[in-house]
């Protein structure tokens, strides 16, 4: 029995006897003489990989794939008993690190101080004796209302820290409720919620309801003050919205891992929006515990017991 | 019976009954109709504004200092029975919330991705899949070493919330043993730990012990991948062994909140040094708890029980 694992990331997943597992490469078709894997890997797959592995892997039971979203391999034609499991999960932590350095970031003013240390300038405004709440500016997580949009497994695994660094923390989903100790709000109720949030955090997955959500409305309801963040995706957030917003000092900043379309066309103008912070999609992109997630998926597989995290199809 | 409130932060203190609370300017001299003061709550004060405080409140019993250094007051010249209680523990909260803004920053390459978005540039380089440890380079904290040198009252606070982040800490301190559930070595070992070190985060005190303490053989024992954050004093550094060996690649970055002197002179190198990133000394400089603290030594005094945290004479 055989198992493809992709070139794009180190693995050594424990194999269950008699199984073997073989490299193959990820943005190319996969060659013949595997052709007989029952288990498909994937990570950074080319769509003519994964046309070639629908179209060639006649044996295919289970597909683990190693990213959160799955609509790529769903795209590419597998047989229907084919298992496609997700890698909900592997990018909690990762993606969670980055939501807080580019929150912290903004809250500390690091962009500003950089621009400072590049003019020699050892700014008094930016340091030394301060209020702990200035008026019209967000400076410490301690005691901020924070809203993360998008409660699932990524905001789930960032609340926690937010708390211990003193702020308030609440989670928005399609349904109320507690979550992980964590009082979650509906996202009907997010608009009149908004007045009172001094940093929303987007990790909402793109989906048709998501697409341009925090746009003008959602934007022109939080305070002045207000911080942004998004580690969700680019379609979720009207960027036109922000920009205009962070021209007018209607937002006290924001940071964005992911924009509509990546990458971010050179003209575009958001690159420029004042009080911005732009990183390439730098959150996630390094599952972290993918051996342990396929050693686990590959036992139940050949146990006869539940796959993890298997997409609907 | 009075106590003197300064003027360059907002206070309230609960006061005991018969006490009045005045507040004065805390870069003058104290005004002739406050002689009779008790107590003297201490932050931003000029030295004018102490040296009058010891010449004329002759009936002063305390001081209550908000931040955790007192040599300034100690210089002053106050009666022996004056006691001076320091604010140790006022800055924790927002100190370790500047080392961690700082440190994430570092590791997640935000100044880099700041140029990249200047020149509009979408840096493959800088986001999208990448291994979870690359060579020569620290990209995450989950599973770093962090060492915290310097593992008081700050540097307790900022542990929990590394390690909550997946990195291994450890302190160094003057003496070996175990400190609020983590492994503190003594500073004798610290050369033999930096080897082993992916991150150093410097929270010391400037003593004549520590004077230049992270230098040219420090830096040099770590590992060219390591990152180093100070926000404890500048002088506790070597700012041209520092310089040197970030312009060398010996060192995977730095961030400093403090620097010698400060403010850091306009013609210094060491504003240009490749990876760094310099905060003018504004991690603290907001008390947080300042009116508990106040209340609760105010009431110790009156009731003639002990104050708490009182610098030794
Ligand atoms: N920047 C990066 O590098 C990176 C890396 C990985 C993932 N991501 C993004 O992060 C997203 C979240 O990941 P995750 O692992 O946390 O996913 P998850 O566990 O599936 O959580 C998604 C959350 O979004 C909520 N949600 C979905 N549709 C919604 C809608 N229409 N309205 C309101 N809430 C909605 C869900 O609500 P319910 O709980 O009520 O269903 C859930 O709370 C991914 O979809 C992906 O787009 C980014
Ligand atoms: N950047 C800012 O805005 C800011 C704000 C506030 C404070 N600070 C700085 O942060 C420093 C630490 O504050 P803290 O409240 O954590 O102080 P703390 O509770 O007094 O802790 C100081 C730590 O440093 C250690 N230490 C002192 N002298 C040492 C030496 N010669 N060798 C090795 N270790 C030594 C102490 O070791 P032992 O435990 O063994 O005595 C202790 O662990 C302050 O002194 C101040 O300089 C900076």
């Amino acid at each position: 029995m055989k198992i493809l694992l992709p070139d794009t990331v180190d693995l050594d997943p424990e194999l269950p006897e008699g199984w073997e597992a073989v490299v193959v490469d990820a943005r190319e078709e996969i060659p013949a003489e595997h052709h007989d894997a029952e288990v498909l890997v994937v990570w950074g797959a080319s769509r003519r990989h994964l046309a070639s592995a629908a179209e060639h892997l006649s044996g295919l039971r289970c597909i683990q794939s190693l990213s959160a979203g799955v609509d790529g391999i769903l795209a590419a034609g597998f047989a229907p008993e084919v298992a496609i499991a997700t890698g909900a999960g592997l990018h909690s932590l990762t993606v969670s690190e980055h939501a807080l350095a580019l929150l912290l970031s903004l809250v500390r003013r690091l962009p500003e101080c950089r621009e400072a240390q590049k003019r020699h300038e050892w700014s008094s405004e930016l340091g030394g004796l301060q209020p702990l709440r200035p008026e019209g500016r967000l400076t410490t997580l301690l005691g901020a209302r924070v809203l993360i949009w998008g409660f699932g497994q990524i905001g789930q695994t960032l609340a926690p820290t937010l708390q211990a660094l003193g702020a308030e923390v609440r989670g928005a989903a399609r349904s109320a409720g507690t979550r992980a100790g964590i009082e979650v709000i509906a996202e009907e109720t997010v608009p009149s919620a908004l007045p009172e949030v001094d940093v929303l955090i987007n990790i909402l997955p793109a989906t048709e309801q998501t697409a341009g959500i925090v746009g003008r409305e959602v934007l022109a309801a939080l305070p002045d003050h207000a911080l942004l963040v998004n580690v969700g995706r680019g379609a979720t957030v009207d960027q036109t919205a922000l920009r205009e917003a962070l021209e007018a000092g209607a937002l006290g900043g924001a940071a964005i891992d992911v924009t509509d379309p990546e990458p971010l066309p050179r003209e575009d103008p958001l690159w420029d929006a004042p009080g911005l912070l732009i990183t390439p999609h730098a959150a996630g992109g390094r599952p972290v515990g993918a051996d342990e997630r396929i050693t686990r998926n590959l036992r139940a597989l050949v146990e006869g017991e539940e796959l993890l995290h298997v997409a609907a199809r």
